[in-house]
Formats: structure tokens, sequence, C-alpha cells
């Protein structure tokens, strides 16, 4: 069997692990147990948080990504994902720890705008505070040509309360139960999706990997693009088909 | 930080996985992702079919289940779940090959029964052939002074083709889309609840870790009985009051 082993460097949330790890599941075409691949996680939410760091300079999640990275490394797997837009900012530092390979959800989101979004002008993008400060998205796209648009200050500050709001009521949001935190995370997201629609964004990255939790395609007038379900799709491909690793 | 690690020997299926790991997730107190546990996972579905093995004498899953337990172990957990139930049988075996304990669905499910249901006299038992002719939950119920009632054997049929079903249409599964492989599923797994029920059953166990996937408490007129429920709640009282591991 050629088939690739997939590790998952999860607990960035613990939510959006699952999403990841779900998202795999349901895009690998099966009939039997055995027709889906291997898929090791490690869902450390232990992890110190990566915008109380980068911001406020709180404790750094690097030397703890590292142990999580290497626990799958020497589990065997052959890439590694991370479910966390944000954590990205510590990439290189990280791989340059590990023998294999972090296929970056960031490379995911820029290969899907060059093939499918290239001709929008203005893509508006939700997402922490510190990845939008670090501009590390904005950057890549301006390189394909194309404006980013973030939200107003004090719209940003509802992000990151949502944000953090879906990290803090877990049950809720998975049964996707009318309660009010899930009713107000979601609406916080959809009127920051509104807004940037309305100052002429063509498509919304949600950019934090919290967010298509709440935030559906369908609730929106433009594409929506979803790190998530992205870096799934790329996974089972790499797992199923690529030579190179 | 006094909390275990928690590992799960998973992929047998992978979608009673992503439940199991959903199950924790949501019964576990947060306010943050830090508040959540580590959860280490080794969701391998190239494990051999338990039942195809313990019925029909296919290749054995022993050596694969051993290889994935040593995993969990070499990465630092301290005790581990498997959300399959037929696995099980294997326990013994498996038990030995290892250094930590694996936390026996069976010991939870009998341990809620006699907290809470030994009131009843006869529960009814929807499970894989593997299960039911292995004897794993009768002895035990009959212990407690329990009858347990099983399918007929047309009726088992349906269950073990909706439990296979189960594991070939993951995606309609998991977003519960009314396909008609979903509604079908779902038929089989209700019209066998119903039948136990009218021959006199006061409680059913879902006994195999697919069934809670469609069958729901609320469809049914007895007491519901949820393997991945309890061992999810017991994982979590272990990993964070437990002294004895």
């Amino acid at each position: 069997m050629n088939e690739k082993k997939i590790g998952i460097l999860g607990g960035m949330g613990p939510e959006a692990t699952l999403v990841l790890f779900e998202e795999i599941l349901k895009n690998t075409p099966a009939q039997k147990d055995q027709d889906h691949l291997r898929v090791i996680i490690d869902c450390n939410p232990k992890i110190p948080d990566r915008t109380l760091n980068h911001e406020l300079k709180e404790e750094s999640p690097i030397s703890e990504m590292v142990k999580s990275a290497q626990i799958l490394e020497n589990a065997g797997v052959d890439f590694i994902l991370i479910p966390c837009v944000s954590a990205h900012v510590y990439l290189v530092q990280l791989q340059k720890e590990i023998g294999i390979p972090v296929i970056s959800i960031l490379d995911v989101l820029i290969e899907e705008i060059v093939l499918n979004f290239q001709h929008l002008e203005t893509i508006g993008l939700i997402a922490t505070d510190t990845t939008i400060k670090s501009q590390m998205l904005n950057e890549r796209l301006s390189e394909c040509g194309i404006n980013t648009l973030v939200p107003e200050q004090n719209e940003q500050k509802r992000v990151m309360k949502a944000i953090f709001g879906v990290k803090s009521s877990v049950s809720s949001n998975i049964s996707q139960n009318a309660s009010s935190t899930f009713e107000d995370n979601n609406r916080s997201f959809l009127d920051v999706a509104e807004s940037l629609i309305q100052r002429n964004a063509q498509g919304i990255i949600a950019g934090c990997t919290e967010i298509p939790i709440f935030l559906k395609a369908e609730a929106i007038s433009v594409p929506l693009i979803n790190p998530l379900e992205l870096l799934a799709k790329k996974a089972i491909k790499l797992a199923k088909f690529s030579k190179w690793l």
C-alpha cells in the first residue's frame, strides 16, 4: 500500500481539529472502514494561545508545538496539517525541528485562489489579529494581484470576541443548539462578512479555522473560501496519489 | 498539571472515532482551548474487520491493533479507549502487549447499568454478530440479574447490513442529509429497537458504536444506553480527577 499517513497537529482549537477530521472522513470515497485513510491526531489544547503570544507577548506556543509535531513524526505520519491559521506564523521555526513536511494552510488557500478566484479584484479576510497583523495572507494575495479587505477596528473586536466565544462554548456549537452564544457568534461573523461585501469584497476568506463552524457559504452572497475544507481535500489527494513524499 | 492524556485506538470505524472525540469535547467544561484535555488519536481504519475475522475467520485485527496501541503508549497517553464494542473480544490479548490500561467499554456500560438501570428485568441489545455470539455483554448483564433480548435472525441481518451501511456512507451520515442510505439505516435500527421493545425490552443498548450515530434516545419509548457517550464521560472523569493511573 502506497497511501500516506496524515498527521494532525491539533488542539488549536480542539473544535477546528474535530472539523478537519470530519472533513477528511466525509471527503474520502469509502465503501468500508479500510478504504479510509490512516489519520493520527495529537489534539494538544495545552499549546499556549497563538494570538495572546503574538499580540501580548504571553507564553510562546512554539516548544509545545514542536513536541506534538515530534510525537506525530515518531508515530510514523508522512506529513502534518495544522488546523489553525494563526499558528502558521510559527511555521518556519517549527519546520526546522522536524523531518517531515507541514502542509501549509496558507499554500493551500493561495493555490485555490490562483485556480478558482484569480478573476476577483478584492477579497475580504476575516481572521485573528495575529493573522491580519502578520500580513501573512495579504502579501501573498497581493502577489496574485488581489486586494485584501480587512474588518474595521470595531468589527475586528467583534471577530476576536466571537472566535474566543467558539472556544468557550464547544457543546452548543457542535450540536448547533439555538443558544445565545451560538447566535451571537454567528451574528458577528455574518455582520462582518456583510460589511466587507458592502465595501466591495467579491469573496470572503474564513481566515481562522473557528469561523466556518458558524459562517456557512449559503449565508452570504459571494463565495466563502473555507481553509479547513481545502486542507482536508489537499491532504486526501496527497495521501492517496502523491509520490513526492 | 495532573491531568491524564487520553488515547483513542480508533478507525473501527472512523465515524465512531469522530463521534467519541466529539463527545469528549462537548462534555468537557471549557472556557478556552487550554481547558480541554489532551487527546491523541490513532484513527487506523486499516485494522482488519473484527466481525469478518470472528465470524468468517478472515485476517485477524490483533497485530494491527497492538501496533496502534503501542504508538499511543509511546506518544505518552495514560490510558486507551476503543470506540468499537466488537473489538473488545480481543481486549485480553491486546492488554498483554502494552503497559497502559485500556478502559473497557463493556465495564463502562455495566457500571452505568448497575448505577442507573438495575431495576430493569430485560434489556434489548442491538450489536454486531460478534458481540452477540461472543456473549460478552449477555453474561455480565446476567450477573446483574438482567435478561438480554437480542434481535430475531432476520432482524439481525438488517442490523448488520445497516452497520456496514454506516461505514460506506460516511458523508451523508455526518451531515444527516435525507439520503436514502441514511433513511434506510435509520429505519433498520429503529424497527429492530421497536421490535425488541414489543418483546418487553425495558431499555435498549446501542451495542455497536455505529448505532448511536443514527438511533437517538428521543426516537424510542425506553431508555437508550449509548456506550460512546458513557465512554467519553468516563474518560473525562479519569483524566481530570483520577489518581490511580
